[in-house]
């Protein structure tokens, strides 16, 4: 079975992985050492050095692997993605593990700027759904070719994240549905 | 000279709370303890409980003298009102010590409810000249009475937050403005 040894690597990487975000949920990122990730996870330090080359490069991979890659909707209309974009990421964000850990990166990203690369590589990849139908509703001629993606995605995630951990009030179905009328409205009348 | 003891005692209440304020933007929430805002500014930690009957109660003093209360404009259109504050709450973003110190506290606040009770206490003042223009639309008829000001708040300072702390991207003027635009907006139409 020359598989096994393989298969041992890989479960003990998913060990690391599992133990970095489980103490990443319960104690924030300054609770995330390797002595202690190696600690929890029963592997060796010098083990987790020989698959992540740095405790950044650790949070990085654990962080990745937090959700799925988001399906792209593909409604038929800007409107129509926006909303199942904006519920899907309200829901998230109501239950996710990421919404509990993400702040503690925020927070270490305005100290560490090798942690801020990390968070823009993450949140790079959480925007891109957004991006993939404003271009999509361009190439269409629904939009206006001028129109700044990056304004309008602020527009939409900007409100729910605000809702979730500035205001904390309810980030129901309903206010995701509401931001998203309110930029669709105010994009077509401009 | 009766007044002395009493200036002796606003001097160091003012050094614990700017040695407070000091650690809590060089190393976040964590880095905040009795003992080392003690240590840092020289006065004994029973001289600290005596003011402040714990850390969250220090804290949360700290930092409600963070920023001067924020006036509230009066242009005369709602417009105006909140193209007025959303570009001094930009302006702050970009300059201010709290822009640096916040995130630490969202990201306690996710697990401990005691600091999540400071940070309600401090959004709900930062918020307040909001509540007031919005109010005050409302009076004048210029705003339907039953626009709900919590969503308006959201979709104005909801982006402001995003390009600060989550895309940081640049946040400048004309970004501000051209978010309280679209917002005024979808709000006259619907």
């Amino acid at each position: 079975m020359g598989g096994e040894p393989d298969g041992r690597v890989q479960r003990s990487r998913k060990t690391v992985l599992t133990a970095t975000l489980q103490l990443l949920a319960e104690a924030g990122l300054s609770g995330v050492t390797v002595d202690e990730v190696s600690r929890r996870s029963g592997v060796a330090k010098t083990t987790i050095y020989r698959h992540w080359s740095s405790r950044s490069a650790l949070l990085l991979d654990a962080c990745s692997n937090l959700g799925a890659k988001p399906e792209v909707p593909d409604t038929g209309t800007l409107k129509g993605d926006l909303m199942a974009l904006a519920t899907r990421m309200a829901s998230r964000l109501r239950s996710d593990r990421w919404a509990t850990i993400l702040p503690s990166m925020i927070d270490a990203a305005e100290r560490d700027p090798e942690l801020a690369e990390v968070h823009t590589r993450l949140h790079a990849g959480f925007m891109e759904p957004l991006h993939v139908v404003i271009d999509r509703a361009k190439t269409k001629g629904e939009l206006a070719p001028d129109c700044e993606a990056s304004e309008i995605i602020a527009s939409v995630v900007g409100p729910l994240y605000y809702r979730r951990w500035f205001s904390r009030q309810p980030l129901d179905e309903a206010f995701a549905k509401s931001v998203v009328d309110h930029v669709v409205h105010g994009l077509s009348a401009s």
